[in-house]
């Protein structure tokens, strides 16, 4: 598997990543409003940040109301996420989506509970 | 700037590194002790999970103590560290390091201070 993103919620994705671009001399490689939320994907080299700028209620604003800004997740992709997501019921591992869900531009993604991968939410991501 | 690397602290980190190694289909690049840390590279792609477990006292002790296992950081290479930090100061972002110092693996780091940074810690890394 490869890194894919980090995820990182905010209350201003672009005040954030007008930051960034300059500060890392990236640049943003994708934009969507997708679902409740305000989706900005900036690039590092294969990778992206994933700012996610909540415009509703839901489990992002629930997270900086309880958190404030911060990284919220990480992102694997993997050619099978069918055959990743087997694997990890076969270990034990709890999945927060049994089957694999659309996600931000246009991938497939499935989260697993940090409370079986050390605190941290991980994204499974197929492109 | 690269992704290079999520740093995540752990008070297992040979035990957590299993786990990944079996769910996400990764293997130890690299292992160390570095001053206070017992420290655990995998990979993924171009990119690393920073396993980091305290050894003793110091900043990965306190973070489990306030906020249990997780992210850490995030780590940016850079192939001029130098210029990355007078960047960031000219920004009037706030550096954790002034200067470049010696980090895990043999690299150059410095920190940015997360409330410059939408509430992340970001580090700068030359290879």
């Amino acid at each position: 598997m490869h890194f894919d993103h980090a995820g990182i919620a905010t209350d201003d994705a672009a005040g954030l990543a007008e930051t960034y671009c300059e500060l890392f001399r990236t640049r943003v490689a994708h934009e969507e409003q997708f679902g409740d939320l305000h989706v900005l994907f900036l690039e590092f080299g294969d990778s992206y940040f994933e700012l996610l700028e909540p415009t509703g209620e839901g489990t992002i604003a629930r997270y900086l109301d309880r958190n404030g800004p911060g990284i919220h997740h990480l992102a694997l992709t993997t050619s099978d996420i069918e055959a990743a997501l087997a694997r990890a019921k076969t270990m034990d591992v709890e999945c927060i989506d049994e089957e694999p869900r659309p996600g931000a531009w246009g991938h497939d993604v499935a989260f697993l509970h940090p409370k079986s991968t050390g605190g941290i939410l991980v994204e499974f991501v197929q492109h």
